[in-house]
């Protein structure tokens, strides 16, 4: 019997997270992949897959429309109902055995009470981590709502089966978007242009020398605090005047706050050696990553992937708090001060050892062997 | 500063269930309520609340109609997402500084996504509590979303704060749905016909003489079952021969399922001394409760009131696996034979003493009070 | 190029009403069938068409659950809104040549608004009629949004062009639900046993002798009247005392009285010989409406299939106010002596010749000719 | 009795064609305002309408946020689904006696529906009007929707009685967003600076000298060519070389594309003395109407307002196609050549005779007027 296995994709960020996995599941002889675009992952201004789910050969099962246009908290509630509707109707139409939801947006709520609700077992990979925020509650919530777990740390796996889950229902599998972090060492050259490549705006330079990287997100709990804390960033870079790769941040209430904050800043100053992208492949963003001098913001990227590249951090604020992390990784608070001294800091260090804790670059094939092999269950007993 | 304390209800159940708290929010002096009715409490079928709530003399602040028509769990998860997106729209309008969600049916997710993705505090009732089954799912991550919560029992208190919340943020308040029960005992005689008062088809018959009660639910894990489940209570109740009221079940997936079993039962069964029900008013189901020589069925009103009142209670099936109970409460398998046998047991020990382990009548003043002086926060750490 | 027609079926009615045309859409070389069935004909308790679309060898293309479960005019707004919602990610998803969408129950308006948003051409099947209530509203805005029209007699073909639609646009086809009443003159008799195929419930009788039909719709600007109006019409059939089938209503804000009325009527006259059924084939329906001596009602069954065959009708109250009908149908107020008073006309005057005015048994073929040759536009310009 | 109105505005554009008609609601005696702000309305980024509102004293009574965040048609559909079951909400919360919608935007047919299926009286402004695109089929449907008929012009009132609608239900009132235009005539002098008010961005300029103004939307039926549209237009303003404000278009499939091509345009161009805005007071924006030297694009304003100023016009393509205008417009393809030809010989005649075909300045006290005293009705009955 062959297991349809149907993973729910809604942002732009999550499909690079799973693509080992995706292509696991394609691969195995007892699965069928049914994979289901949604939300901000169908928004073009958030730079869009389908070129790479097209390069990458994988059939796209359904699209789901579901991202409301607006700016507020309200808006992300709304994407969520209708995506749970507009899921259900997907599940109904073409009944997956198993479905699989990614970490703790807050849309990949939809798909959870969509298959929760519908009976059909649920998987949740990156569930027990913690960062701080909202996004701690949705990712604890989709826990509760899962019936098979794949966790990235050994910390994780603790946590979910702490949370009352059954422990032989919790599996230790490392995170699938370290294990393309590991196609890098295959040669960790930059052996492609950003900017011919990927176009973007700002000024161009030499990768071959030191340059920094920035990738900053709005925290879903203080979005009005947004355009400032951005500002903040942008004074740090402002005074240290060295290249710096600027990238887009994802859909979330306040992201137009930021894009705001940027496009302010870049019209006052249009000489800074700054290039800013919307988007780029995965493996040419991890050769980025690997050879710039520190990566400054609040991207789980910097603690995930940098760790294992052993690349310098600075992480910024409260968005990452709680976050399991490796020794590659300094905090700064969201002011121009503390992120200046942190990246000096960083630089003064240079780079870092590596560091499995998140995985060891097999997570997509192990979870797609359990998927093919776990019992077909929706009906759990918590252990307490 | 007054707070607007927004309490939504989605089934009929849930509005006795918070009475109490509903009457003591609305006579706090730094309280004000927003009651929000939406989904199958809105529905005639399942009986009406507007009569209940026009005599308890509170005012409706908004409608919200959500439920689908519809008799499987696609309906479930499309009636939640559409509630998501209502509730959305009305807290915009209500704009409430807590929102507070009730116990574990699968719409209580709305109310939790609504509030929790919209950075309102949200309370939620009831919360820690296992059964076993779909509603364990729903009601753990409700928890996960909420930032306060009010626990019936102390092994509830316990379980979430061993899923992670912080301390500080769970109060053991025994449950406002056990604070009406403590009503009963100021005059536990029947004074009422519940015959005349509600309707309801089939035979009458002399409350002062012993007789059962039944209530069962569909199991929402076992749909498919729930014909053959409600045949078996049938099949031990013909048996039985004794006076029973029976009372008609929530909606639920497989709910016309039960409701089809008991119009075909009827239809061959005229003569047996059997009343069904639709709604009754509280006390008066309490007193009932009080009164009979057993309660039958899945219902957690034979664990939770039933114990209150030392009430005798067959248990039948999974539904209620997992919750806290006294000694009251003896279980059987969803087999005619089975349900027998607990029965004809019940009926020679008799009554039962008073348990207090889900409340000692001042849920609803206690959570008032709190709800009117808690934190008003919406960022939680989790403690680990 | 093969075109792509997608026909949404909203109701158990509609879906007879335009089986010729899907079996000449799904026998014709250049066109390939669509079907997407949603809203009440999804509702088991209206009657399922599983059987019937599986009988008839139709592959589902999706199935969309759409339909609000309430008594109230707000649910079928919402049922409408939802229903486009869902309908707009099936075409995205199926990407149909062209949309059909049949008549004027409320959820065409979903079909119409999605297709037509999405710039596909759409087809509306039975426009420019006339019944003088909110389906007038529904079927003319209908006609506005549509870029095809198929017109059933010639006088819905002027009111269309006369509404300022194109007259190249507009072709008078007949209505493909007289289609299939062709096939009752092959061999008009009673050849099965339907009390014995449909179950129902009541008495039964002999066919072979004289019998009555009653088929009442609640009517939409008038829900609040319903019960009374079903009331009156159960007080003429007990006055005449004849043998009487009786089909049960379409899902409408007012079933759920008419519904009501039914089960009270049934209760206090078990005895009378009447039995009612919730759904036949169609061809039963019209062997049985072609040897009925007398069809009671406000159907438009007995306007169009009625007219086709001959039979004699008692038309109760303003739902087919303004409908074009042929001398086979007599009308009555909804009052119980009107209703008896035309009954015994009718009973007096016997059978009528056949009239063709509503279609000559080849609209389906006509209309599946039409779609695989019309020009493809959604552009459309009104004439003035 | 004090009868509730209830207007919809769903867009910015809709708000300034209304306000006259919303303040003599507010100040007739036996009416009261219920303004629901919905859609796009709601948007930031298409200039947000609350500073208006706040400034004209209209309490909001609810608002909507139903707007989807996507570029293609899906969007639109979805938008419209989802406004319909937020509408039936709030009308069911507010109990309007009389909704009112205006125009043509496909948003408007989620409130005639909601108030149609709901069997609240529906009143319709501009309706009857031809613009030869998709607004058609909206307006047209809005018009078979609606119960009372406020038309603009006497053709418009003709239409629609040929449409079908009863003529006592017609009443030719002129259009409200002319009445503001009468205000103009007291002072036309530009006594604001609106570089200064309305910040925006781009060069500025002295208006007291000959300037141009430019208002293009994409056309809905063609939004992949609305790159290609807005580029030819800017090559005309390039060659033309004067002065020029340039006004956003509204929230439409389409709009992403132009927004894209100005940005584009912009960056290549930043010498040319044109200033781009977002939004403006509407009589601001009338009183540069009425001293521009010529309006480019297709926008009503110019053959409506523009007409009644006398302005010269140059409307570009087919969205205005057949609507009624006056010798003050001439039509260009667009194609820069024929733009430029066009704009030449405006500039060439210079100012035109006022012309009042869309109304005489007091449409909303008329419309008011009648919406106190109309018969209260939802039933209608066509004429035929």
């Amino acid at each position: 019997m062959i297991r349809k296995i149907c993973v729910v994709v809604t942002a732009r960020a999550s499909y690079s997270r799973v693509r080992t996995l995706l292509q696991a599941i394609a691969q195995h002889p007892c699965l069928e992949l049914q994979l289901v675009i949604a939300a901000s992952a169908l928004l073009e201004k958030y730079g869009s897959l389908s070129q790479s789910i097209r390069k990458d050969a994988f059939a796209i099962t359904a699209k789901v429309s579901n991202a409301l246009d607006s700016e507020n908290a309200t808006a992300a509630a709304k994407t969520t109902g209708l995506g749970t509707i507009e899921l259900a109707s997907v599940f109904e139409n073409i009944r997956p055995d198993i479905v699989v939801t990614i970490a703790d947006r807050f849309e990949t709520m939809s798909t959870a009470i969509a298959a929760a609700f519908m009976n059909i077992p649920l998987a949740h990979i990156q569930g027990g981590e913690m960062t701080g925020n909202i996004d701690d509650k949705v990712r604890h919530a989709v826990t509760q709502l899962a019936d098979i777990h794949f966790a990235a740390t050994r910390m994780a796996t603790a946590r979910i089966i702490k949370m009352g889950q059954q422990p032989e229902t919790v599996y230790h599998t490392g995170c699938p978007s370290i294990d393309q972090v590991f196609e890098v060492f295959v040669d960790p050259r930059i052996d492609f242009d950003p900017f011919h490549l990927y176009g973007g705006v700002g000024r161009t330079f030499d990768l071959s020398k030191p340059y920094l990287m920035v990738m900053q997100h709005p925290v879903t709990t203080e979005p009005e605090n947004a355009r400032q804390q951005i500002k903040q960033t942008f004074d740090a870079i402002h005074a240290l005047n060295i290249p710096t790769l600027w990238f887009w941040p994802n859909a979330d209430p306040g992201t137009s706050e930021i894009a705001g904050g940027i496009r302010t800043f870049r019209e006052h100053h249009e000489n800074l050696p700054i290039h800013f992208f919307k988007n780029t492949e995965p493996i040419h963003f991890l050769k980025l990553l690997k050879n710039t001098a520190c990566l400054i913001g609040n991207s789980s990227a910097g603690i995930r992937e940098g760790g294992c590249l052993g690349t310098p951090v600075v992480n910024i604020g409260s968005r990452q708090l709680g976050r399991e992390r490796g020794s590659n990784v300094m905090d700064a608070t969201p002011e121009k001060d503390s992120i200046l001294n942190a990246v000096h800091q960083q630089l003064a260090k240079g780079n870092y050892a590596q560091n499995h804790m998140y995985g060891d670059g097999n997570a997509g094939r192990k979870i797609a062997a359990l998927l093919a092999t776990v019992p077909l269950t929706f009906h759990k007993q918590l252990s307490y």
